[in-house]
């Protein structure tokens, strides 16, 4: 007794996305029935559609910044009950025997969890669809609970870009006292000023061109610095025990690694590839830094940003769209005209 | 009442090193007296007498892994006595003043330390000259006890060679259950392998070319794997949690950042420099690792490794060799020829 559901597909790299019929599983035992509400709009999901990383499975249904009503419970299921407002991020399920997924870590699992979209469950081989759509079934333990209070649709980039963010603040350990800075003010860079501050530390925002300090000072940042002048550069060298870099794409890390403290980490949450710009390994072995990395987050990782979010009232700065609305979105992400995210108000979809 | 003491020095970046006759200060309230017995010779003095790094100051008396005996101590000494055996590493002053100063981590002193050679005494501006020498002059925070039962030029390159692999083993928690990795067999690698043993870690050596089975698993390596045979690399893919990269030359890091666990870091203590092959951050990101560097070690942990070192009785495998032969043992380093310290019996200087 599978169900029809529509969402907004893209049919190949090339087309645009458009209305598109599917059929959603009928609930396993430890399923959640899910009426989505809203759905987030990730940079990712224009790479994917566009094949960009090319593992692109057409037709796609994009999107992993999933709120919505719980409709139906599997009846294994004991952690949620109809009515409850919930989340999904960018998996649905993960091996839970490795040992990343015995940590919680499901997002570093070693057998390759399972993608919200654009991926293929493992139990019944069919692909994976995501948030651009009426509704979705997922497994219980990839189900979220969305704390009361916070406006839903401001909420669903909470499942990526705020994850995506938090996980590293929590591993490298930020809090009161902690110096923080982050490079880029997107969709990551606003939720890492958010969390940042929440969390007590003192915040900077690195950005390449000026004007954004009215936005960044009202999301968290106690300053910003223009990363293209030298001598604000030199005035926080030594500074800082924390940068999330959350730029997307290859940039020269070097003027960010003088900027660190004394074993200070810079982590990158948007860039893959190589490192156009040779990386100097004499500031990390003088000053014992690190460049590193981080992806998403774990689940109870995922819980516990949102009761944080829940507790200091921090949500998305989004503006939320029509799914109708999609493509016209993709081409204005591209020229960064979106404060901060798009998100897509699911009901449209309904209409 | 200034001390005429005897050495060897290089007159020049060409010269070899030759007989040198030179001034240590008369003791301060805080300093010791120390008659030199041994001096380890590290691949950075061969660096530093030929200008390499493009700031030696002639002439130069090389060393900073020097053993010796206390046959004086200022009024304001109360640690030393005279006889007792004790050592100096890399730095003889610091600001004390500075946040690194103040947690124990001289090495890296915002101000600037005072290197025990080719750097100048901020006091009285003087040159400070190394362990190429007959007698030196140290203030009492930079000189650290040696154990009671280690032989005492084997013991030399400790305080270089040991606690620069020290400093991030314990920096980044190895102990049991750890698995760690060391890139390069010299006198750094040979140090890391007994030392990441002595805690308790499962070690791997990686070296480039095989016939070095033996040698490692003396001293303390469990496995030994050829970082140029494909099948090997991928055997270990994903299995260390800290990787000691003591190669002193730049070289691809990626291959071995392939073969970091979840979280892990590789940590560079030998090269400083651009990395000409392109960092891939993919794996970074991917997998939580970090890229990072450490530089030799605090003066508190300097002397927690040598009280370890007695404990467990390690030393360095050295070769003794009169203070004649030091431009001799120049050349063999320059091959790799040397398993894995000289040090020079500074007795041969007073002969």
């Amino acid at each position: 007794m599978v169900m029809n559901v529509r969402g907004y597909a893209a049919h190949s790299a090339e087309s645009p996305l458009g209305l598109f019929s599917f059929i959603r599983r009928d609930p396993r035992p430890n399923d959640v029935v899910i009426d989505i509400l809203f759905s987030g709009v990730c940079h990712s999901d224009i790479h994917n559609v566009r094949n960009d990383w090319g593992n692109a499975k057409h037709p796609m249904v994009p999107g992993h910044e999933i709120i919505g009503r719980v409709v139906e419970v599997g009846s294994a299921v004991s952690r949620f009950k109809l009515g409850d407002h919930v989340g999904v991020g960018c998996m649905v399920d993960s091996c839970q025997h490795c040992g990343p997924c015995g940590h919680g870590l499901e997002q570093y699992c070693e057998n390759g969890n399972t993608l919200t979209y654009n991926d293929v469950d493992p139990h019944d081989g069919m692909p994976t669809y995501g948030g651009y759509s009426e509704r979705i079934v997922v497994s219980d333990k990839f189900v979220v609970k969305v704390p009361e209070g916070l406006d839903l649709a401001a909420a669903a980039p909470l499942l990526c870009a705020g994850i995506t963010t938090w996980s590293p603040l929590r591993h490298w350990k930020v809090g009161p006292g902690s110096r923080v800075a982050v490079v880029g003010l997107g969709g990551l860079g606003h939720m890492a000023l958010k969390l940042a501050k929440a969390l007590g530390a003192h915040v900077t925002l690195f950005s390449r061109s000026p004007g954004k300090d009215d936005d960044a000072r009202r999301l968290g940042a106690d300053r910003v610095v223009i990363s293209t002048d030298k001598a604000q550069m030199a005035e926080v060298r030594g500074q800082f025990d924390l940068i999330i870099d959350t730029v997307p794409y290859v940039h020269d890390l070097n003027a960010y690694v003088k900027t660190l403290a004394l074993s200070g980490s810079l982590v990158l949450v948007g860039y893959l590839g190589p490192l156009q710009d040779m990386l100097n390994t004499g500031p990390l072995v003088l000053g014992r830094k690190s460049v590193a990395g981080s992806v998403i987050g774990g689940i109870a990782e995922t819980q516990e940003m949102l009761d944080f979010c829940g507790v200091h009232g921090i949500t998305s700065d989004v503006e939320v769209i029509n799914m109708q609305d999609i493509n016209e979105a993709y081409e204005r992400m591209l020229k960064s005209d979106v404060k901060y995210r798009f998100v897509i108000d699911i009901a449209s979809l309904r209409a």
